[in-house]
């Protein structure tokens, strides 16, 4: 799929239009990051130079952006209204203001991602439209990019094949001393010989040891010991698409818990990875993962939710909580990624990326999830 | 440097303060980026789950945070009250009334960056305190992370020395028919071979033939061919710290006007090179680059600012505009990079990272700037 294809991007902003009147709102305001290539294809970094798609209920769309973009405006295979300001930063007000009152934004309850607007758009919008109200509207855009189509499936079946290929390239340079980041530079070289774009999903995640038991740990010069745990949590990138897994190794036989922790935290991905299914309240895909681990004793150390949605971003809705009441469909994806984490000795996650098919859930991540034993 | 220096950081949010006295200004409020790192020493991902750090014009600053983040909270060098949420959403509001309160954020003027915080920080603060006004710290902030130190100066020379010598690696892989993006993978390759972080400034932008004229290019499957423009605007990243050069390639002998716009903007780039000292107005740096532009003849194909500042993050202030009024200081670092951009046929740029010293200025980027024409 090329996300410019006009009539993927025209079906779009029609099932936009809808979720945005279900939701009651009378417009939505979007500015650069996933949402943005989903409902228009069109690339922009997030910069310190504003960028707004308005589309309204009815009526067409306006966007505006800087004057040094205009080549990208033209690729737009949309009718839109564009509105650019240039390099003065008086130019800024006038052009949202010309944009807004393209669509009749002000006294409109405008929809907003409040995870990606900023302030900085925010305010240009506010005085533009003093009388307008901006309220989330992150569901009624979630409504839409959650549940994917085969195209999406495709790329994301493909991310993770690149994720799990570069995994194996990676292993071999796994050795005693070696430091996290080292491991790191070498995991994400894989990734991008195997294809990957270069924007990856996330900065993988290389935690040895104590390390390991910090379920954001930054890679650090930390040099892997024998008996460290060696964790994994890494994704690829295809044209857009994510992947996110975690997988456990060790250098050499780890002391018992810690082995015991990996194989709790494995019996519980799976435990979730069986519960997916159409119908399913979400939350229950969390108290699946969370009673094996609450049951051996640890759920203490499961301080986090099960997992996420995954797709243009890598943590989008669904949610995988216990208090969410969201009901699977054919489609979504999301990740089963429970976890224990023992402080100052070491955690354990093992992570999958889970589609909801018309009667279960598939796993697109295929690789084993045994503690690995590497060699010294 | 290691940012988590206690010193350096008791010393940064003691100016940080008198920032904000001077900006008449009672807090400041962060969320994750560049200014949580340069202010706690504290790396946070931005993500869906809020995380802002409260600093007071007196009195011991707050964090609100995730649960899960617990083990970096706890390496924080200074004195800090913590206030921490768990996965159901339900604890969010309650944290942020806790952290507020513990600032009594309520009924003050707040300053925020607006490139940064979003609208799920900004509604979470403005119900915490609801009589707190939040306006723009973006100048204060800044007025601290302009001027470089030397332990910062020295990183951003590694990150130039890492990206001048990957580019070196790299280009003799550009050949007839290699795509952009194969030539941006083999780039980032090399610069994480020699030792960037994986977490690059920004996607390198590697634009071939008519591409080049797209100042914002993305690496295409566009396949190079005999006679195109080359462009690459590539940096690294070393500990935290940036690089962002931009230099000029073709694949045999250009067309005779592509070479002379090459050219005009090799001269302007050294026109502002020139310019820059401590006591000039930044806006002078940009008018010396334009005026090589415009006495060529080539004004209006030069449509951006001359450059933007670079440390932390690829573009901050000083931002060298035109109508910028700062006056450049010792230690101030930003790009040169003016443009020609010939839509349809192909655009030049050449980008170098400036520090202001005391007597004048220093190019950290060292490389040639001549065109370099690549056998087939």
């Amino acid at each position: 799929m090329s996300t410019n294809d006009a009539s993927i991007i025209s079906n779009r902003q029609s099932q936009m239009r809808e979720a945005l009147k279900k939701a009651q709102l009378d417009a939505i305001a979007i500015n650069p990051g996933p949402s943005l290539v989903y409902l228009t294809g069109l690339h922009f970094h997030l910069s310190e130079r504003p960028v707004v798609f308005l589309l309204p209920v009815e009526g067409t769309p306006s966007l505006v952006f800087p004057e040094l973009e205009m080549q990208k405006v033209e690729s737009a295979s949309f009718e839109i209204q564009t509105f650019s300001y240039g390099e003065p930063l008086e130019s800024w007000a006038p052009a949202f203001e010309a944009g807004a009152s393209a669509v009749a934004l002000d006294g409109l309850v405008v929809g907003v991602e409040p995870v990606t607007l900023r302030v900085l758009e925010l305010r240009l919008l506010e005085s533009a439209a003093p009388n307008a109200s901006f309220v989330s509207g992150a569901d009624a855009v979630a409504s839409l990019r959650m549940q994917k189509d085969e195209n999406e499936l495709d790329l994301m079946r493909e991310a993770t094949r690149i994720a799990e290929g570069a995994l194996q390239d990676t292993l071999a340079f796994v050795k005693e001393n070696v430091s996290e980041r080292e491991i790191s530079a070498i995991l994400i070289r894989h990734m991008l010989e195997r294809g990957s774009d270069g924007e990856l999903p996330f900065q993988p995640i290389i935690a040895f040891g104590a390390n390991s038991a910090n379920p954001h740990a930054v890679p650090s010069d930390y040099a892997l010991q024998e008996g460290d745990l060696v964790l994994f949590d890494w994704g690829a990138n295809y044209k857009g698409y994510f992947s996110d897994l975690t997988r456990m190794f060790a250098l050499g036989e780890p002391e018992s818990e810690l082995r015991k922790i990996v194989e709790i935290v494995q019996q519980s991905n799976a435990a979730g990875r069986e519960k997916t299914a159409p119908g399913i309240r979400v939350g229950d895909v969390d108290v699946a993962t969370r009673n094996v681990i609450e049951e051996a004793g640890y759920g203490e150390y499961f301080f986090h939710r099960t997992g996420h949605g995954l797709g243009l971003e890598v943590h989008e809705a669904p949610f995988i909580r216990g208090d969410n009441d969201q009901i699977l469909e054919a489609g979504m994806t999301f990740t089963i990624e429970p976890g224990i984490y023992l402080n100052g000795r070491g955690g354990a996650r093992i992570e999958d990326d889970m589609v909801v098919t018309q009667t279960g859930g598939e796993s697109i991540s295929t690789i084993s999830r045994d503690l690995g034993i590497l060699d010294k």
